[in-house]
């Protein structure tokens, strides 16, 4: 009784939408935004029985192979599995099911994994797995040495990425640069630490996304001016959503305007594995900034959940630091440490996959025959998509020359325009929205990304199984070319 | 060479520690700090053939228990083995190692994991998890609902602080109080997002650790005199790194309090499971408000690391959110999202702890000994520690009621205070250093966690094999007896 009368008389709620921070309202994330509800609600309305023109929800909006039925490699659940739980190892029927080498792997690292996987590891990550990471980055880039000691694991690379921008971002004026169109977790983690996103346009004039050095001198100047200092500038390549693979010419021009306008880069490199143009080739930012002989601050994230292993869920990931001073090093390792570590599983996956057989090993041929499927239907469907896209009405889409995205862009008529306003979303929305209605699948707007004021864009990814690839798309044009007809001006 | 200019007349690094955050720079992280670099460099002097005392260092500053031996619990990871390589079910071979109920359970969770544990899961984790710990939560409290929508699975309890201190940090006046001695997560991650951390000191005088309801309103007058506005109230119980478990009473008032205050709760209970005292019992905020009737808005958070479970490397974890407000809980969708999903295995990891075999299950009796073996095994050490600390000059030390550690406090002399002055020092750091080198026991000194002014204690933790942890004791016994001796005023 007393409690009650208590609440009776005190304040409303502690924590309303108007006492939380702005920072946290004004953070979006589209990849999971309002779209996804209307899916969800959809769902549910299926379950009750509503008639909808389609059977289930195709989720082209997130990169998310494994849930769309691409299998996990071999080698990586196997070693997996015996690192958690040893006792595999002892079973004798083990080697008529598991090759040899799977199990020397797993034997040798769990020797070098103090306590097993159930304890800690160390803050920045197990050495093991720090020294496999080390090798692999000197291998792709045939240039040595890369130290143990500047890579950080991480649990995927979102949180390699938080970290970097928390070390970037020292008061409410200091601005990263961001692509536009970008993967809005910079924007929102930009926005939850209070500091300025500085757009730069990608170029798309030609066929491809590009880095048009031009205008991110524009975009920089442009924020001077208002009073934000530009500390860093995020580069996704392979891009997301846009699926360029950059050039190493553009490269140097961008490590040239970092140098210039003293910006530390931010190399978003996780789609390093999905390249799927034969004229094409990844190239890290680490390799350029060495063979140009700067000093270029570098923070480069990788991640398990991309490339062709593709395993989201196990949360691997990790960022390599290159000429950051060493006291803001120490800095970093104590930022790393708050959360103690990143899941030891995930740093097993990222040795193993970065570790792969060899061809004198068994499990090669398996490894490169699952690896190569993965791959080679990928390219197929990547080009697919680019093909169909460009037949439908109102659509142009540059070549999805690597990651898992293309971003065509659709031509709104005014008509489209007026009828989205008035429901209060823009275009884009409004389109991506009658999609799903009507197709089931599940896009994401391209304004949750950012684009050029009046295009609109959105992003689908290539991870349908191939089977029905073609038929969704096709089903997609009906729908796409249905609508251009309808808000015909 | 045109590069090489550039750099040449181009400034200094953009990341140096002046212009770096505050807010980064001011962040403390003790559990890892000195110690641990210093403890790196005599692991690395050993190496060298420098001779110590001793022959390997204990590391008794971390609750990591599988580090130093604690085996991890079968039913565990027979599961996750299972989940990771769905394969190994095929093997006929499988049944004469793995009982069915763990067959049984696998397969049912496989079938309600869509894509696997290699997809990203839904942002708040997966369906069938939050349903396990939403019913295990009613069974602990003996009161429903619990909701699964009100889950929020995170890799470890770290990111659900992480998120909860977000919200609740709107603006650099915002004040979180939290107990001294704290867990510094708490303290690092208020500094970080620019809040102000109020500090409260637990009470310790009649032997037991408490929560004294006159100190925390002193605390809370005194940060609003400074014009600091409190927002929320850190609760650790049982207590970390104090080893209490609080009382019903005790907690009643610290909801009163909170609700005369206008504070949101965020309870750290993440060793729930720890509890040694057979006339102690751990309660949850959670029944605790709801009994009472008040609607105080709590955030509760639990953990795969602590427990009899102790699977720290596997990064499980969740918070449980009551009465909080349904924008906010948006607001809290989001930022989950923005990270995509927790560690599924982490995830996995929950269901299975929280969810054991039952009487009827074959793996019952098993799970059953290895649970008893682990959580009797620390019960007798934290006896031991209790015991054998108050045998030691100087040192005073509560009941280890639960938890994994114990915080001992340490007169100091006027000697051993200016001497540790002289190397720029406080007295227990000094103190946890001396006994490093002259034992190779890695302690945390007090002041990373907090303590009253004048007084100097450290944590240690209750997690050495129970084979070696008396000549452990004994050791340090004879390092503080020697310590006292050699700085007697």
């Amino acid at each position: 009784m007393f409690f009650y009368l208590l609440r009776k008389f005190s304040k409303s709620k502690v924590l309303t939408l108007d006492t939380i921070g702005e920072n946290v309202k004004k953070a979006e994330y589209a990849v999971r935004g309002d779209i996804l509800k209307k899916a969800h609600e959809i769902v549910e309305s299926i379950a009750k029985g509503k008639k909808y023109p389609f059977k289930t929800l195709t989720p082209c909006n997130i990169g998310n192979p494994q849930f769309l039925g691409q299998k996990p490699l071999t080698w990586v659940r196997q070693g997996l599995s015996l690192v958690v739980n040893p006792r595999l190892l002892d079973y004798p029927e083990l080697p008529s099911y598991y090759p040899p080498d799977i199990i020397d792997r797993s034997k040798h690292l769990l020797t070098r994994i103090q306590g097993g996987i159930g304890a800690y590891s160390d803050s920045q990550g197990l050495l093991v797995v720090r020294e496999s990471v080390a090798k692999y980055i000197e291998m792709r880039d045939g240039i040595g040495p890369s130290d143990p000691a500047d890579i950080f694991t991480t649990n995927g690379a979102s949180p390699s990425i938080d970290i970097a921008l928390t070390v970037a971002i020292s008061s409410a004026q200091d601005g990263v640069m961001i692509p536009i169109p970008q993967y809005p977790l910079y924007n929102a983690l930009i926005t939850i630490k209070k500091g300025q996103a500085i757009g730069y346009y990608m170029d798309s004039s030609d066929g491809y996304w590009s880095l048009n050095i031009e205008e991110m001198q524009r975009s920089v100047d442009l924020a001077k001016k208002n009073h934000i200092k530009p500390r860093a500038l995020v580069v996704i390549n392979p891009g997301n959503p846009t699926g360029q693979v950059l050039s190493e010419e553009n490269m140097q021009q961008i490590v040239k305007f970092c140098e210039i306008n003293n910006l530390v880069i931010l190399a978003d490199e996780v789609y390093q594995d999905n390249v799927y143009i034969p004229t094409k080739k990844f190239t890290s930012f680490r390799k350029v900034i060495s063979q140009m002989g700067t000093k270029t601050e570098l923070f480069s994230f990788q991640s398990l959940s991309k490339g062709f292993y593709g395993e989201c869920g196990i949360r691997g990931g990790y960022m390599e630091i290159l000429n950051i001073d060493n006291q803001v090093k120490d800095q970093i390792s104590k930022l790393a440490s708050i959360m103690l570590c990143s899941s030891t599983l995930g740093q097993v996956g990222i040795e193993l996959v970065l570790n792969p057989p060899n061809e004198q090993m068994p499990s090669f041929e398996r490894y490169e025959i699952e690896k190569n499927e993965i791959l080679s239907a990928l390219k197929r469907k990547a080009l697919l998509m680019y093909e169909l896209l460009n037949t439908m009405d109102n659509i142009t889409c540059n070549y999805v020359e690597g990651a898992m995205y293309a971003m065509p862009c659709v031509s709104m008529s005014k008509k489209a325009i007026d009828e989205a306003r008035k429901i209060g979303v823009t275009a884009d929305k409004f389109y991506v929205m009658k999609a799903l209605e009507e197709t089931g699948i599940i896009l994401v707007p391209g304004s949750g990304f950012g684009q050029k004021p009046g295009t609109f864009h959105f992003r689908i990814t290539v991870l349908t199984p191939e089977i029905s690839f073609r038929d969704l798309l096709l089903s997609f044009k009906k729908f796409n070319d249905n609508f251009h007809k309808q808000y015909r001006d």
